[in-house]
């Protein structure tokens, strides 16, 4: 199958640098782009698809959810933090079971590919569920199984969840044509110890992991942890050996700077989640101090609950405006940085080679915003309209590895009727 | 013309506080409201629209917009202000026609249309194609040209922006039905001089005019103020009569708490305007302070030059969540307020009696929003959902006055193909 887009608004990077090419052509044979540029590629293609000025841009990286509670959005909204998780969030992740995990997995794919996403960082419970919906859906997904310790006496080699972490990493990783990863996953200091730490730490080592962690969120955590250990959250998972694997941190809100450094030295990437840390008052993420700082930073919409949806372009219009407002610098954040925030930083934290970048010879994960709508209109800057005036109705369509997901509306690979059905009746069960 | 939309959900205001009617009926005939409740009314309709759920709330009020100003779109992003103002945005605002303000009000009333406002509060030059626009178009709107003085020698009675702000009062006020209302505007303390402001405050009171001000806007500003006149910018407005009719000021950043205290004394309603004060990095405005000391606080866009867009249900996402994040509080703000700001209480401001709700009598300013995409499933918490979730995409109709301008993405009143048209001229000749 070789598909050609003609007529093109194409938004890629080159040497990291991003590039509008204006009237662009770009192909796709099979799972991969073949070329990217100005004149008309040569030889024959099945489709031809006339893009009208459309905009093409790389496939977005939801880099920190947690897909199945999107069948809790909305539950306890305008509450304290503590009251929203301990009375609202856990009696009713209590209930849940398989089927619910399968029917919002399926719910928050939909989400994602019709605002533009193609890959998402995953961290939940039952995430067999997850990898099936992602990769029967199309989608590309990081997924885990996170590991949290509340027995002190537990030992690590007994411990449930990390024997689920790994017979999912056994039994998962690169399934589906390399689309689903297996991440490693310790949900946070606070809900894990030392011994467990260290010991996972080890096996994320040993298989090659990729560590998805929560770390620093709020200043009250942060503060905590340097009381109960005299170590910061992030020093604390250094010192047990956490970021000798690759890993990732979602949040890091309340980093030191020595925190950055230590980041950075062990290439770890942050993924920045604003409106969850600006709905539950957590404050607000030095970004623009971890870009300085070399660190590879992204952006993910953490789950529906705190968020209330999974819609990366407004993930990234937060992130692009309320750290100048914070900061009173009109110029702290560009629309440029922020598309390279949420796509090809994405591949990266997700260790996917090729990916994440409109190029020949990478994976064809591929946007199309429309600049159909009143609010698209006059295209004087692509970037900054995508970051600044877009919204989730203006895709027009989302390929990952060459195969469209969504396109005008329709969802190709989910079956929608079959969704809205089981997510209702997940929702009487666990709200009556 | 009887309309009966039936199966709705209905969040209207009962004695100021949030309400919520499930499986409700709303019906309409010619400019009013008739019914809203849980029985069947009696009586024969022209039209029954089953709402299957979906949601009705009342029309949403942009309370501080520059609707000409979405031809600038895009324009120098990611500048510091005042290299966007002077470098980018006066340049191309003098090469500005009616002919050119006539399109981009088109345009404007689109996207607002399509987002859910049924009403906006605009200060722009050549505001009678404004007024024309938004009449024929079917919306409500506040205008005003906008009074300014930057030559200390000129006599106020000698000003022909004065001129033409009161020939716009005496051709448009009450205009199409009463749905255009003309406002006076003063520019700014820092645009304005202090004879000019005495003079034309002194004219807004004879007339039972309603002033329109940006206040406060950046701390730069207000402390400008201070040095030169020792009083802040609402102090000096204040001493120079400007309150003594009816006002809005929009933006409030950097208002003092003896400032907040005389805006409440004089009844003078607070425009908050979040994206533009992020965007351009001017800071918080602490609207839960202005609502603690009982002042009438509304929602605006500002003009698409500094947003970009004129989307009302993007603003009241991030007037809902940054103050939670400045003050790391999860409970600042609640859904249940910011659609009260947004619909009631710019009614208010506008001094339209009979508006801003959804109750019989009321006129039938209606929002439409669709639970049909994934974003809005499941829906446990109405209000929630609107201002966390949902998007433009979800605005499913747009009611002003009995009349549907837009539905299922059509555009009733406005002819798009030539709004389009038009704006392609204009954008061609602004920027070549």
């Amino acid at each position: 199958m070789k598909t050609l887009f003609k007529n093109a608004t194409i938004i890629n990077f080159i040497n990291e640098n991003i590039n509008v090419i204006k009237n662009g052509f770009l192909s796709v044979e099979g799972e991969y782009i073949t070329y990217v540029g100005s004149d008309l590629p040569e030889g024959n293609f099945d489709v031809i698809k006339d893009m009208k000025g459309n905009i093409l841009m790389p496939g977005i990286y939801n880099c920190h959810t947690h897909t199945p509670m999107v069948l809790l959005r909305g539950v306890g909204s305008d509450l304290p933090l503590d009251k929203w998780l301990f009375e609202k969030i856990f009696p009713i992740e209590d209930k849940l079971t398989a089927e619910d995990i399968e029917a919002g997995s399926y719910l928050a794919l939909m989400e994602m590919v019709s605002s533009g996403a193609v890959s998402f960082s995953d961290m939940y419970f039952e995430p067999e569920r997850t990898c099936e919906a992602a990769g029967l859906a199309g989608l590309k997904a990081n997924i885990s199984r996170p590991v949290q310790c509340f027995d002190p006496n537990e030992n690590p080699t007994d411990s449930y969840r990390i024997k689920q972490s790994l017979s999912l990493f056994d039994n998962f990783n690169k399934a589906y044509n390399e689309r689903i990863l297996i991440d490693f996953c310790i949900h946070a200091e606070y809900t894990c110890d030392e011994k467990t730490t260290r010991y996972y730490s080890e096996l994320c080592k040993e298989k090659q992991g990729n560590l998805h962690i929560h770390l620093s969120e709020t200043l009250k955590e942060h503060n905590e942890c340097i009381a109960k250990y005299k170590k910061t959250p992030t020093e604390w998972f250094a010192s047990l050996g956490a970021f000798d694997s690759r890993a990732f941190a979602a949040h890091c809100v309340a980093l030191s700077d020595e925190d950055m450094d230590i980041l950075k030295a062990h290439n770890v990437s942050i993924v920045h989640n604003p409106t969850s840390n600006m709905k539950l008052g957590s404050g607000f993420a030095p970004i623009e101090k971890f870009i300085s700082k070399g660190i590879n930073v992204t952006i993910g919409t953490d789950g529906a609950a705190s968020n209330n949806n999974l819609d990366m372009l407004e993930e990234m219009h937060l992130a692009s405006v309320i750290h100048n407002g914070f900061s009173q610098d009109a110029t702290l954040m560009s629309a440029d940085t922020i598309i390279k925030m949420a796509t090809l930083n994405g591949a990266k934290l997700q260790g996917r080679e090729k990916c994440g970048n409109l190029l020949p010879g990478f994976k064809a994960d591929i946007v199309a915003i429309s600049l159909d709508a009143p609010n698209m209109v006059p295209c004087l800057d692509a970037p900054a309209l995508i970051v600044y005036s877009a919204g989730r109705s203006d895709v027009l369509m989302t390929m990952c590895d060459g195969k469209i997901l969504y396109e005008n509306g329709e969802y190709l690979t989910i079956d929608k009727e079959k969704v809205y059905y089981d997510v209702r009746k997940a929702v009487e069960r666990l709200y009556n």
